[in-house]
């Protein structure tokens, strides 16, 4: 249960400290997720301050994708994997796609191309 | 290998959307473990960036840790676990002192609290 | 009138500076109350900027009664007011519920809730 | 003692909600003058943590000078006190003056011309 | 065509670094004035964001102008030009009423304003 | 002379109003070179306030440019512009090299890059 504890967590920062993971971006469309999912719930002063939220989440989104993509992957992992930057321009511009939209299937979208990219970063971990 | 993605992630956002996790806290404590191995090493100018930096993550620390201990635990948690007011005032602390100091001992203690209070954390979600 | 030039003033920087003052969460609480209090009477536009700018401030209570809690009051001061944790924790949760809620009595709460705050906060200064 | 409870307490947010106070750009002074009180008693490590602190807490200044200047004074206060224009912007400056020297005495004149803006404020507040 | 890169371009930092442009303000003022252009157009949920992007390009755009006035203009500059002050103040005023609005006439007014301000600015580059 | 004014100018905002332009990462890109062209010439003090700033600077060179390549661009310029990841990809890391290094040179280097970026955007506004 505890697996967080057990397997190393990786985060970023520009020194660089070597410490990376997908799971920043992937926590923050997590909560985009649950927003949308509330949204219809919500009295007109929540649905506004949902918005707000979902604003600076999405932001998030979009600059953890960043980090990860120039900080922490290195041309060797383009050669393996060619369409990396593609994979990264498009989850980028879903995250705006989330800004934009109150479907929660903007965030499904999302959620699904981070997974794509976190599965690239951890194969490369392994590597 | 893809824990990450077979298991929930947890965030924060005061909508609130009762989404958390404290590998977020947990993450950016990582990063400043690794800025303190790594500071020995490194020449005049980038030990300057790695103050400036450490600074930047330890106060992500406490704003997680914050938003951990006041937005998602309530009070029949706090009934079952008497010391987690104690255990989060002590845990930012420590994150001020990995500001303060520059061994990685500090650091150390820091990721032991986080632990500590993620434990708690998880077994409140299993509850 | 001038009063705030006749007595010393208290902030925070983790240098640690050693100024603290609870009139800058005050302030700001202060100013959530003056929202709710013309919320009614604005248009819808001033309604949504009203919104945003009390999820902002009230952020802000969040984040200055943490930097009070976690970094003026030591274990010296727990140990003769054994319920501060407790206080501050519901302060801040009161905070979030400005955020959730458009009545003036949540701000009125919250305000009353730092004066408490703010009068341990005097007596240790005395002490 | 508890003279910040007695006395109303003004601040800004652009709704405006019409609450202002000098105090906040006087708090962050304080902090400036105490953070070059302590500079050459800190080694080298805390040295440079002082400096980035310094930056902050000068711009905090800067931004809360500026919020005053522009959104709370109006046409008339002006007339009254036609150097009130001069008497912001050489503040603003000293507030840069912080930033670019470690003398105390920098602090304390930059804590005498915000004194000076807030004797204008209060006076007007009484008018 | 490329006009941008044959003309040297100014910005700020508070080294003070010496690079300024009052551009850095303008293109915040020109995307206000197309997020008016556009408002009546959108749907709730974008009317939503609009205003909450709208606040916060506002607010860039006075903190650009403040760090123009504050530190690029010198007192020889206020000699030759004196009603600098009052130019600046009324631009800031003027961001302000782009936030309390929904007109294009007031980023209209605001864009002005700025235009006179890089007016000054560039006859001083050149003395 | 008054360029700036004659050339319409582009910025971001994710509403998205249209309005973008490069020069905003390049304006902070020549703040970054002469920063490092003064850097021999300042006191330890002015030293280490330079390393923060430029930081600051980096950060955001790297973020104006991802918002460009990410919501700026489109399918279609791609297909005209095959290597305008890579460009993307290397000039943002290249900011990252600034941080980590103290020769002009960089700043040259990375000046260079958004030429070349700014140069594709501005024949993508031809068409």
């Amino acid at each position: 249960m505890k697996l967080t504890f057990i397997k190393p967590v990786y985060a970023h920062c520009d020194l660089p400290c070597g410490v990376y993971d997908p799971a920043q971006a992937k926590i923050e469309a997590q909560s985009l997720k649950a927003i949308l999912e509330k949204y219809d719930g919500l009295d007109e002063h929540n649905k506004t301050r949902a918005i707000i939220i979902k604003e600076e989440r999405a932001e998030l989104v979009k600059r953890h994708l960043m980090v990860l993509w120039a900080d922490y992957f290195k041309p060797e992992h383009l050669e393996k994997y060619p369409d990396l930057h593609d994979k990264f321009w498009k989850a980028i511009k879903q995250a705006s796609e989330v800004k934009h939209h109150l479907e929660v299937e903007e965030a499904n979208k999302l959620l699904k191309m981070i997974d794509e990219i976190a599965d690239i970063f951890w194969q490369t971990k392994k590597a």
